[in-house]
């Protein structure tokens, strides 16, 4: 049996010993007479691969404490609206940067929820480029401010974590579905991280989001004003 | 290798024939190479999976040519808002029957929505029962009326199709992790037919929704009233 050379971006190529170990897995996890998949999400078994799975996760990347890792369902693009909906809190504001295909779908969603201001744009140069971060227009009362690090689309990539100008002190929001593990990154510089997994991550169904703790407490306000409080 | 008896509810046991194809695929689906979860969602090996899924299912149910069928992420809860956010449309109402922990969340969270009346409730009797069809309040304006056939905590279940008093024509929404696929059903009595994948599918992963086109485009009307148009 040989292996095609598989170049796509996602779905992406799967290292060859992950496929031969969740072939050998199949019908037995461990020798518990059932597959993962059959497995129930609150036996001990399952809990330890998840556990295992954060670990790993907070280990590859240095994640500092004070961020909680979440994995969940919905693709990256649900993200487009679970961050707004989640975060815009109570100036009801936020600030993104538009390079591709990518950021406009986020930006697209965001203007559904609130106040959205485009803080840099190449879309005039028909993305062949993309905006210094120091000539962003980020708004001093603005919740947060949400950036693409690489366009696959429009093949446009941000190398380094933008700094923004003093006194902007905005949490970073990144989707990072193109980006993530591919190089270390400074976690401790963005507010949020989310990324689908079928890019550099493993197969299609998940997606991770990598929150400083504090952000996670805008949830509740968001929560409380849905519920007309 | 023994296989375990396992009666979880779900994640529910897989057939062992189906097992095993997976794993004999799991480096290279029928010789291209690859395995499914590396291949493109946009080629062609793969539409045809997804085309063939969809055919299998309408002919297991006898799906009616005037619904679609819907492969959808998130699990069968994030319909416990998709389906409000989309069918409320105009009269920013809906009705729904009380018969378990399942049917509570649903309406805890379409009530963040709209006017949610409860049509029927064996809350009083801690659901021990559940209350009788040709009981339930349902209000001539209501968008749609929701239940849940099966409520796997509480161990209670509607055995036939509700048979709503006349001249009340809201479609019928139901929640069918539990009972799809278990028995033959007449979709065409429904609106809605929505199921999580993990009970009586497969895999966890996946939600289900069969809905009658009409319905779609309610759809419409919520995208542009979430635009503010």
């Amino acid at each position: 049996m040989s292996r095609a050379y598989n170049f796509c971006a996602g779905p992406a190529a799967l290292p060859e010993a992950v496929l031969r170990q969740a072939q050998s897995e199949m019908l037995s996890y461990q020798g518990q007479g059932l597959s993962v998949m059959e497995m129930s999400h609150r036996s001990e078994q399952f809990v330890d691969i998840a556990e295992q799975a954060e670990r790993d996760l907070r280990r590859l990347l240095s994640i500092p404490e004070h961020y909680s890792v979440l994995f969940l369902q919905g693709g990256a693009s649900l993200q487009f609206s679970m961050i707004p909906l989640n975060l815009l809190g109570e100036s009801g504001c936020a600030d993104y940067v538009c390079t591709g295909s990518w950021s406009k779908k986020a930006i697209k969603e965001a203007q559904r929820f609130g106040d959205i201001h485009v803080a840099g744009s190449s879309e005039a140069s028909r993305f062949t480029s993309a905006p210094a971060a120091s000539d962003w227009t980020v708004r001093p009362n603005s919740a947060y401010l949400h950036y693409t690090p690489n366009e696959t689309i429009h093949g446009v990539e941000y190398l380094e974590t933008p700094s923004l100008n003093l006194p902007h002190t905005q949490p970073l929001v990144a989707d990072m579905s193109s980006t993530i593990l591919s190089r270390p990154i400074d976690v401790s510089r963005f507010g949020l991280i989310y990324a689908g997994a079928q890019k550099n991550i493993g197969p299609a169904g998940i997606t991770l989001v990598i929150i400083r703790n504090d952000l996670l407490e805008r949830s509740a306000y968001a929560d409380k004003q849905a519920q007309g409080g």
